[in-house]
Parts: C-alpha cells; structure tokens; sequence
C-alpha cells in the first residue's frame, strides 16, 4: 500500500511518532491520548478505526482488538505544528480506558491531591479476561 | 516553593515533561496540545492559568504572556498511567492559537490531504506586534 502523502506533513519525533488526541463524537469527552507511528496512522486512516502504537509493548495497536472498544473514526485533524493530531471517534461499548471506565483522565486535582471522580464502568478482568 | 505532593503521580519523559491537552471550558473543543516541566505544571497549579514548557524557546511559556490569549484553568486532569494532563480552561481571546485561530486543529483531513477548516480570526501581526 502507499503512503497517503498526507503523512508527509506530520512531524514525527525522534522515535518517529505523533501523539494522538481521541475525542469522543458525541459528548465531546477527551478520552485519552496515545501514540501512532506512520504505519498507525496509515492503518487509521485506511480501516477508518484508531490504531496506535503501543510504546510499552512495542507494537501496533489495534485499539479494542481484545476489549472490542474499537473508536470508529469520524475525522482526523493536525494541529498547527503537525506534531498532534485530534481524533473525533466514536467510543464502541462507552469506555475508552483499560481501567474499564469512560475516559483516562479520571482523576481530578482536588485540594492538592488527584482525586478519582469517575467510576469503574465494567471490571477490567470482565473485559480482558483473566490474563 | 514547596513542590506539591500531586507532581510525584505524573510520570515524566525521558526530557522531564509531560503532555498537556487544553479544552476549552464553553465549547468542548480541544484546544491545542503542548508540553509542561514540573516547574510549568507547578506554575500552572499555583496561578491557576495554564504555563507551558516550550520546547523550541526551551523555557516557560506563560501561556498569552504576548498575545493576552491568557488560558483560566477551571479543572485539571490526569490520566491512568499518568502521563497526559487534561486542562479544562477558559481561553481569554477565544483564540489559542498563535496563528489567530480559535483552536490549533484547524486542519481537517478530507480526500486525503489536509484542508484548513477554520478562519484565522485576528492576524498575528496584531496579536504580537512585527517581532
């Protein structure tokens, strides 16, 4: 397959990524952020779902390939410097995080201190199985 | 200054930052992404407006220090493995970005190219003077 020259435009860091925004299509909730190389990307804009790339595992990143909390992609923005992109998705089962709630950012700086203010959703052992 | 127990939680790159995604408060819309050293996140708590690290300059950035486009911090978010701020902020200006659009994500990727969506609302000549 060959690279959407669109790619050219995006200004990967020194370990050839860009950090990657999702967005959430219908409440307008950030979900979380990650990464993609320029194979991510590619296969994001290709299969039209976010795909990133796993630091910690050194691997594409098919999100939802185990939870089937895929993000189905609505459109695909890059900001002014090219080094971020925003992702508008919509978040298949309502939970973007592995922590089995809605969204990463769940924890608020309250008095000094990160104070979870959202709830477990569905158990992440639920979700993943027992691994 | 003591150094507030919360910064312990954030998990520092290899270069002492982490990634910090501003929202705006009224309209949901992300504003732009960018960077914090302990120092600007400290800032950032202290004085309740969003200060930056800016990696080019490789120093603080006061966020509308020049512009006026000053970033009111209503909450603060951090995410599960604790590598992403989330700013939920009011944009004085309602401009973020330094090329006088409301937001930095004004490309959107259509027919695979990148086509700019957004007006620029105020030139930047007016907003920072011919530097």
């Amino acid at each position: 397959m060959t690279t959407p020259d669109c790619l050219d435009e995006v200004r990967w860091n020194d370990d050839g990524l860009v950090a990657a925004i999702a967005q959430d299509h219908k409440t307008g909730r950030v979900l979380m952020m990650a990464w993609m190389n320029a194979e991510a990307l590619r296969l994001t804009i290709a299969e039209q779902r976010a795909v990133y790339w796993s630091r910690s595992r050194n691997a594409l990143w098919r999100k939802g390939e185990t939870s089937g909390h895929v993000q189905q992609l609505h459109s695909l923005r890059l900001d002014c410097d090219g080094d971020a992109l925003l992702l508008d998705v919509e978040q298949v089962g309502g939970m973007a995080c592995h922590t089995g709630r809605e969204h990463c950012f769940y924890r608020r700086l309250e008095d000094g201190a990160w104070k979870t203010t959202e709830p477990v959703l569905k158990d992440p052992g639920a979700i993943y199985g027992d691994q």
